[in-house]
């Protein structure tokens, strides 16, 4: 056996453990977690930067050596995380339905976990123990394969939470670390079908696509967002221009940021002015079609057929006019990346249309994208984002970590 | 674009319409399809009759021959089958939740046609009718893909179901079928990451494994059946006579018949003999470990370590002895396919412990293994039995075709 078997195996064992573990019991694990965190903060800001100082000695840019530091107040709020994860409902053990059929079983659907979770992610520490309580709350045992360049850094943080949950009383292998951080342990983890349960990539498009394409365990697809802001002709043109600026410019390197507007030809005239003038406050680069051109003129840049499924993550907005709602419905559907789509109308049959045929994960009238989120929409913590149909889709809470087995109880039914 | 992507294309298109389809239309459909197959029987017969001509010629084995003959009776069984989806309810369209939050956005979870579905099968024609009648009641573009012994069985069940979609004003490709047979044609399919949702395989254990393993689409892996049944110290020995005959010996070519008997040494010298004879009643060929072999003699062959984990199919079972409930319960979980398992006991603290411990898709207190199966569950007709954890298990009905999206109504909503 390789070690990342043996590891499998290890985890295999926990989470047969941790599936019929109390909720009482994993919360006092959780508990235990956060504070030793706090009571380690010292050693992992030690074993944090070390790993900064190898990126930078590495050349990382500015940016990815902000997502890779911790700080003091940054474990803090690491620490707030798992005692939030804690008092969430535990989802395992409910049941979904229960019936008595005809000939007398009594067969009830229950909630139960998934097993072992994998989690590959990039140089954000932070997501070791985001992910490692979630799966705990949920009664999954987690293999977490984080990048090199945090390597120190989560080695410090999944000892400090092995040795939290084994002195609360539950086996230290529901959380573990890969410990060699190559491609190839990357590729063996996503072949690990023995021990796997599910497999969640969480990083940029790279990664996700990376995982989706070589994986023969299954993938749950996260956080791809190319995503429109549609105005129809009857829409408020302010509340347009607000829901626009806000999807574009809050916070524009994360996934429910919008990328393309889309401008119903009717109010393209009066509306690109308006919006312009919004967007030119964070100097958003505007990449258009030829009609926005012929509106805003030659700042525009013009946009080729690439930018229509560019995921841009930065401050730049590709916009095109459009003729009809079934133009911008069918756009929607052939240029997003099925994750959240946005019609601003006052339109009671537009904004229904839209509703009803646009495929994404979240679809929306009159509100930013920059809702989709596992705590704006009421889920609590999430662990991601799913751009795929199959399991879950949109943003995944606790039960999304779970599935369900059918428990029938007869007194001797034979068929 | 090859053939397959163009039908790929085809069929998506499709699933955006069907998507939006009422229920009375999708039922008027599903009623035009029942009425066309009876209607063109003699056209289904002859093409069935070619296929059956060129499989003798091939050499094809008896039961073979069985699974891909179609007589008037069986295709007026296809064609209740139809009209039995017809009269299911839809799942489509209905709010599993909906909640509005504080800042006054209304977020629903709807329930959604997954969109394109790839079914993979064997010789088996029928399969034809039933998967599409499915897809097509769940809202689901389906694309089939049989297996070359079969083609112009299906290729004149498809082009019927198509005509009569059409007729009730359904486009004709949320319907048909792969028009090449070949491994490669097999393998492009698995990798439609473009234009197919899912892929369920349905079929042997040799198909299965090779989809699970060769597909880039996500899978629902079915079908896999290594079930166990335990006779614990306390159990009505009677009750667990009649139990493991049904689960052996009502019909042991099925996913849901036992593999494998597992008994506690406190009841083995009263049980076994018991068991035996009931079993004899059908010749199963018994193989044992030592214990059972000690007390039923010579009859019995020896079981070897590959036994535990062979799924026969067959009059053919495994029986071990084992000391404890909990050697009972890890010997399920390592051995079992995930599946269905069942102790039989009187004891209260036994059964809740079996319930929760085993991991399973089905876990069974006294009663035969074989009710694993949609219709037995109250689900209605099923598509398959899942054995994987992710999105679907157990047996398979119309909502596991579906996926949910949030609908999000707001009055112009930034974050």
């Amino acid at each position: 056996m390789t070690s990342l078997e043996l590891q499998g195996q290890a985890a295999k064992s926990a989470a047969q453990t941790l599936a019929v573990a109390g909720t009482q019991l994993k919360n006092q694990a959780l508990s235990a977690i956060a504070d030793a965190l706090l009571a380690h903060t010292a050693d992992i800001l030690a074993a944090n930067a070390a790993d900064l100082s190898a990126a930078q000695a590495n050349g990382m840019t500015v940016s990815m050596q902000d997502r890779l530091r911790l700080t003091e107040e940054r474990i803090r709020g690491i620490a707030d995380g798992v005692r939030q994860v804690a008092a969430l409902p535990d989802p395992i053990g409910a049941a979904v339905s229960e019936a008595v059929r005809p000939n007398g079983l009594r067969i009830s659907r229950r909630r139960v976990p998934l097993g072992v979770i994998g989690i590959i992610y990039e140089a954000r520490p932070n997501v070791t123990a985001d992910a490692a309580a979630l799966c705990l709350k949920s009664g999954n045992a987690v293999i977490l394969r984080g990048g090199k360049e945090a390597f120190r850094s989560n080695q410090a943080l999944t000892e400090i939470m092995r040795n939290a949950l084994e002195s609360a009383g539950l086996p230290k292998d529901a959380i573990s670390l890969v410990q060699d951080t190559s491609r190839e342990s990357a590729n063996e983890l996503m072949n690990l079908t023995a021990y796997l349960d599910v497999l969640i990539p969480r990083g940029g498009r790279g990664l996700i696509r990376a995982v989706t394409a070589n994986a023969k365990v299954p993938v749950i697809r996260t956080g791809e967002g190319v995503c429109h802001t549609y105005v129809d002709e009857s829409a408020d043109l302010d509340m347009a221009c607000s829901i626009a600026y806000n999807a574009k410019c809050s916070r524009p390197s994360v996934c429910n940021a919008m990328e393309c507007l889309l401008v119903h030809r009717a109010v393209a005239e009066q509306f690109l002015p308006l919006v312009k003038a919004r967007l030119d406050v964070k100097s958003v680069e505007i990449r258009g079609d030829e009609t926005v051109r012929a509106v805003l003129g030659d700042a525009v840049v013009p946009a080729t057929e690439e930018d229509w499924d560019t995921e841009y993550g930065d401050y730049i907005l590709a916009v095109k006019v459009v003729d009809s709602l079934e133009e911008a419905i069918d756009f929607c559907n052939l240029h997003g990346s099925g994750h959240s789509e946005c019609i601003v109308t006052e339109s009671y049959t537009a904004a229904e249309q839209f509703l009803n045929a646009v495929d994404a994960a979240a679809v929306y009238v009159n509100a930013s994208t920059r809702f989709t989120d596992g705590g704006e929409f009421g889920l609590g913590a999430e662990i991601g984002i799913s751009t795929q149909k199959m399991h879950a889709r949109g943003p995944m809470g606790l039960e999304e970590l779970t599935s369900t087995k059918f428990v029938v109880r007869g007194n001797g039914q034979v068929r």
